[in-house]
């Protein structure tokens, strides 16, 4: 193999014995998808078919099985990326995908984060301590509840004020008006207070729609959204990032799985690649299964060095409450977006404070570890 | 629930005694995403938030729980539709999909197959036996190599001659000149044989990118693509197929998942319901581990009436061969289109002959059935 390559890892859920062949096998599975002695031309079997660099068994009775794939399967298009990483033995029940890398001129090509960590603390002017976030819910509110939830929130403090990521156009709240109300009270908040909470409404449909939502938005200022790669697909994900490379883009684990592609490397790695300027996780301890470990592993992924890849915020998420400030912080470090949704609400008519408490949680937890 | 409501059956691996309050959470993962005791609105908690209607315990161990989801909060959209059937909880592990039904307004907002089985047999010409298909590999082939194979087929009198998955804009066969070669000689061996070979070019990237790919392509007279919908996401697919009612498109399978979502709903169902003509799907006994009643029920689900959408032709295929055409035959029936690719190319120089003897066991199984 020549020109430019990916590194890949999978586990393979077979026998020991048979997992050098199941290697040769996926190596084929995943570039040429035919029977190599079936192939006449000798630079598609030196250049085009995927090559396994080594198999090792673990204890734990799976093996790891490193492949080398030909960048020019690849054509620099996302979707095509996750076709020829995962696209048919993702429906081989044996086969997990486990990490990558890429050459420079592929992660070049899809440029990551257009603001990255950085970025971020500069759109909303917050430097030293870990971000906030929380979200606008729940689906079927109207309006004028959007509108006051993101008031409430931006006065106490909060940094960024999503849309749950189940907005699209819901009738109660259609995309145009929910924006516009909720960028409205951000504005004025953020006049009144002097900071500079950022409204961030969630992308839905093709990237046509995304298009005239993010023409739409941009009337009213607003400069960051919420998109879920892998519902709209990760080439939509990419382009929209590509063509507005000025705006920040949270990036949702939406129909993400529960690990046939390993998180660290889909959220940690891939949606970074793709152009998530913070990637949103379900941490350990809430309403999803991840190991602590595996968090970790996002985090890391998400901020280490990469090529020349910005890094993206870790938004550790799905269950998060006030009470876990300190711990959470401890854990991830201040280049980190703390997601706190459902548990400031709970406090219904006490939101304001509850959201002031969050908020004075990580100002708090960032004094007792200086 | 006074709406128009989607059902959904969920299959939870959780402890029995766990099982009804296991949907509950899933109810309001799906849907509100936050306490329900924090929701102000009541006309959230009677209209939107998920409802769990039954839910039972299985010899098997494991429960299903069937539920309402509120169609408003899907907006007509394909996207937005698999975010509430499975954006968050494909995050957990131990919830699968396994069915849904749809109210008649979402099925004809989606529209489902443009042509449908009936249409691809008008398109082919090919009435009383099933469908012929074979595939162009693999990547890396150059654009004279394709339209050698092109020919090749198209001559043995194979029905449909797509793309491989794997091809998107690859330097050694940009789409361009590779659909250009594929339809003339799909197009001259038409005009020496009389039949009506269909040349699929596979579509790749965002849909402003797939709207060029199809104009440029018709520009050759080509009205059929292969489109992967988990790729470039359903509401890509959805809407290339809206906006192009005259043309067919062929689903690939590629990043299904093994199971999660089950593939008689993912395949058979919600590949129908957001546009397939054709649907391919990895029979048993091939390289991929569906057992046979699961490739049954995907072919029933692409057939059977469902509201008014046109029935999608099952495509059996991933590692199928000429000897097996007989048993796929009788296991399928006549509305069927039977796809063999890299078993068909082994035979190298003798590729002409191996292909009239697929087209001639597909004319003989139904003979012998006669």
């Amino acid at each position: 193999m020549t020109g430019p390559r990916i590194d890949l890892v999978y586990r393979l859920r077979v026998a020991p014995e048979q997992s050098a062949q199941r290697a040769q096998l996926l190596a084929v599975e995943q570039s040429i998808e035919m029977p190599p002695e079936a192939v006449g031309d000798a630079r598609v079997i030196d250049e085009v078919l995927a090559r396994v660099e080594r198999v090792e068994s673990l204890a734990d009775g799976t093996s790891l099985a490193r492949l080398q794939l030909a960048c020019e399967t690849v054509c620099d298009d996302a979707g095509q990326l996750m076709n020829m990483l995962f696209g048919n033995c993702s429906l081989q029940p044996d086969v997990e995908l486990v990490d990558i890398d890429v050459p420079p001129s592929l992660a070049q090509a899809f440029g990551g984060p257009n603001l990255g960590s950085e970025g971020m603390r500069r759109l909303t002017g917050v430097f030293g301590r870990p971000l906030t976030c929380s979200a606008l819910k729940p689906i079927g509110s109207t309006v004028a509840q959007m509108a006051g939830l993101c008031r409430t929130f931006a006065q106490a403090g909060i940094d960024v004020v999503k849309d749950d990521h189940g907005w699209a156009n819901q009738r109660s709240a259609p995309f145009a008006e929910r924006v516009a109300a909720c960028q409205r009270e951000v504005r004025e908040a953020n006049a009144a207070s002097g900071r500079r909470t950022v409204y961030a409404p969630s992308l839905y449909g093709t990237l046509v729609q995304m298009q005239r939502q993010i023409e739409l938005a941009r009337t009213h200022g607003v400069g960051a959204f919420l998109v879920a790669p892998l519902i709209c697909g990760v080439a939509t994900f990419n382009a929209v990032k590509r063509e507005h490379p000025d705006l920040a883009f949270i990036a949702h684990p939406a129909f993400g799985g529960a690990g046939r592609i390993a998180p660290p490397l889909l959220l940690g790695k891939l949606f970074r690649l793709f152009g998530a300027d913070a990637t949103i996780f379900p941490n350990h301890g809430g309403r999803f299964a991840y190991p602590a470990e595996v968090c970790q592993d996002i985090a890391r992924n998400s901020r280490a060095p990469w090529h020349s890849l910005r890094a993206a915020l870790p938004v550790p998420a799905g269950g998060m409450s006030v009470e876990r400030v300190p711990e959470i912080r401890r854990e991830y470090g201040v280049d980190t977006m703390l997601l706190i949704g459902g548990s400031l609400l709970i406090a219904r008519e006490r939101l304001a404070e509850r959201s002031r408490a969050f908020v004075d949680a990580v100002a708090a937890a960032d004094e007792v570890l200086a």
